[in-house]
């Protein structure tokens, strides 16, 4: 009786354990949850943000800032002092979801786009598949808007002495060797962010970040004095 | 021995479960940690964000938009075509995180001030606790900047049909009322955005939302008709 009990215990606590992991492996894998959840308090934002962009009218003569979190957060407008600045940005936004919603960015024909993508995407995928979708996000641009200014800008480092974000340098360096090709082969200026913002030992100075990725202000300021001559 | 051993399982288990609500309870309780998890995509938002207002300059022309991340997701000065409309949301903000940058947002004396805030602290807090709060910040403004035109918006509802917010909307009604009575008191008008938004079975329409509490860009379009003659 007790043996069996004792089996039955044992046998219940390895099928409590098949079924979590292959729950999680069904509901797309540990990453892809993790992503979730940590994007679960914004809501659908990815869905809401595009649907205020189709509402909203991005004038011909506009300057695009495209982008993830990091290109959400800030008000560039302000930053800038000038209105022509359009903030497309969505937090957790990836190559993927910048591909879904560039039909909407490129229809308006802005005067100038500031493009900065791909660090979530480490998460998920090796840098080949994301320099894939990047040259097609490149060329896209230059057959549907053929006369607007595309900036390409690196991948910042992340810090994960301050806070593992889960993402390595190593790969973010392997990224940015990659589309600064992709710069040099579509004709486009490449402005290197990485370099603006690495210590000496090789990830994101500490003076412009709380968490390890995300930007402060001394952040932004110093994101402004790197492109600055472009803006304008 | 096997009886030892079932003892020393199940005891093991209780053990690990007790260890499991202690290490929860610990760390705040289980609606702090959700929370906490649930912001964490966007890392330390609230610092990195009021890190940058630090940097913005704010003139004193301004008409700024003051809440959590409805207020942040949106582009107000594009949807307004108005530069002078300045986002001062954060992505979780609640009445605390309000009067804890209340400083820097009176210090640039304002012209007007549309204010929404409170949703995120029903999650922690009843009611009374958030009028407390919400009084506090409309003395403050009356205050520090008696010219400033404060527009007091009440809370939107949610709706659970859709998604589980955490939130009732019965709360958010009683947290309403006191918001109104406190403009009354103040002499702010009062922008009743609940009745905007709410349909006759008493939830936000689903129309303006995906995820039951944030909003889509016909919901902004909603907010803007609702507020427009006060903007301009």
């Amino acid at each position: 009786m007790q043996k069996s009990l004792l089996y039955a215990s044992i046998g219940l606590n390895l099928l409590f354990i098949a079924a979590f992991l292959f729950l999680i492996q069904s509901l797309g894998g540990f990453s892809y949850l993790l992503y979730k959840i940590q994007n679960r308090g914004v809501g659908m934002v990815y869905d809401h943000r595009k649907s205020l962009f189709a509402v909203l009218e991005t004038a011909p003569e506009s300057i695009v800032f495209l982008g993830n979190s990091l290109t959400q957060q800030c008000e560039w407008a302000e930053l800038f002092n000038n209105p022509a600045i359009k903030n497309r940005g969505i937090t957790g936004d990836m190559t993927t979801g910048v591909l879904a919603r560039l039909d909407e960015i490129v229809a308006a024909k802005p005067r100038k786009l500031f493009l900065l993508i791909g660090v979530n995407d480490l998460l998920f995928h090796p840098p080949s598949i994301i320099l894939e979708n990047y040259q097609q996000i490149l060329q896209k641009i230059k057959k549907d808007s053929p006369a607007t200014q595309v900036y390409v800008q690196s991948i910042l480092p992340v810090n994960n002495a301050l806070r593992s974000t889960g993402i390595k340098n190593a790969d973010i360096r392997v990224v940015n060797s990659g589309i600064q090709a992709l710069a040099k082969e579509f004709d486009f200026p490449y402005l290197d962010l990485y370099q603006a913002f690495v210590t000496p030992e090789g990830r994101m100075n500490q003076k412009y970040t709380y968490d390890g990725i995300h930007l402060n202000g001394e952040g932004y300021l110093n994101w402004k004095q790197a492109i600055a001559t472009h803006v304008e």
